[in-house]
């Protein structure tokens, strides 16, 4: 199962507890992504779309309506996990995030050019399997570029933590910029 | 990129040149899979969906026409590569293979069930990546059997062919068995 990699999230972000956050997974069946995000002490709230291959914002709404947003500093939203149809649909968010796994293949984002245009960063994840898959880094990058040039790319693992101060800087940095814009 | 592991497959095949096998191969843009497959010198052709996230029998119908089906053993057919919109949809094909690799997590099969309960096999791949990635095999015999109670399930490793010989022979009983059907 996948759970080390997720306790040990889990601890990297409790290292600085200084964010409210809150998380909404999707997947067509079961909890168990919810169950394991939970564990976090974060609310965690599960959308199972039956059949459905995307989250609509009508279902993010509807998961949403006992939380209190003001209350939250990161509320993340997890798309059922396709690289298809969760490009096609806003679901209101401020900042999206595509992730590819280094076990996937470099050429993904040119097989998948879509979610890589409609998202603002691309995270490659799982990057502790790097050597074991024999992944090219440079391939892939180059694949993210050509397909949308200029691209943020975060690369990391968050099974040994590896890159992940960078990412979270980012999105610091980005609440920061948000709250700035709210402001104004 | 993935190379060496189709390279394998080619191999393994070429060992044992008994059939005359064809592919058709689906992704949203490119032709990087036709290309990778094409080195087998066997006919590949691309099909691409542009920002469709499944095959349908008349994509299948259209890329075939060129092609004479008596002069072919085998037809893969790869559908555009997530677990759920392909589920919906009848290809024509005799056997449906869903196949999950061992850096997915072991529960897939119930956060998909969908795709496993259309198909008919499943096939567990990347499996020298087992190791890597902490793969819990009768955690993932479990999640099948509990979707689909009594499915027929294949593990291998394309990479080393470890397993691929249980997979082909399994094949050419199932090609056996639907000669002899047409026969009656």
């Amino acid at each position: 199962m996948s759970e080390p990699r997720l306790v040990e999230v889990r601890r990297s972000v409790l290292k600085q507890p200084r964010y409210r956050v809150a998380a909404l997974v999707g997947d067509l069946a079961t909890e168990n992504d919810a169950v394991r995000l939970a564990r976090s002490k974060a609310p965690v709230k599960q959308i199972t779309t039956g059949t459905l291959c995307h989250l609509e914002a009508a279902m993010v709404q509807n998961a949403l309506q006992e939380w209190d947003l003001h209350e939250l500093d990161f509320l993340f939203i997890e798309n059922v996990g396709n690289l298809v149809c969760p490009s096609s649909y806003d679901l209101g968010e401020n900042l999206r995030l595509v992730l590819m796994s280094v076990t996937e293949g470099e050429d993904k984002p040119l097989k998948y050019p879509t979610i890589f245009n409609s998202a603002d960063v691309a995270v490659v994840t799982k990057n502790e399997l790097s050597d074991a898959v024999e992944f090219d880094w440079n391939a892939a990058r180059t694949s993210i570029e050509s397909v949308r040039p200029g691209m943020q790319i975060f690369r990391l693992s968050a099974k040994t933590g590896d890159g992940m101060d960078a990412y979270l800087n980012f999105l610091s940095q980005q609440l920061a910029e948000q709250r700035a814009l709210v402001r104004v």
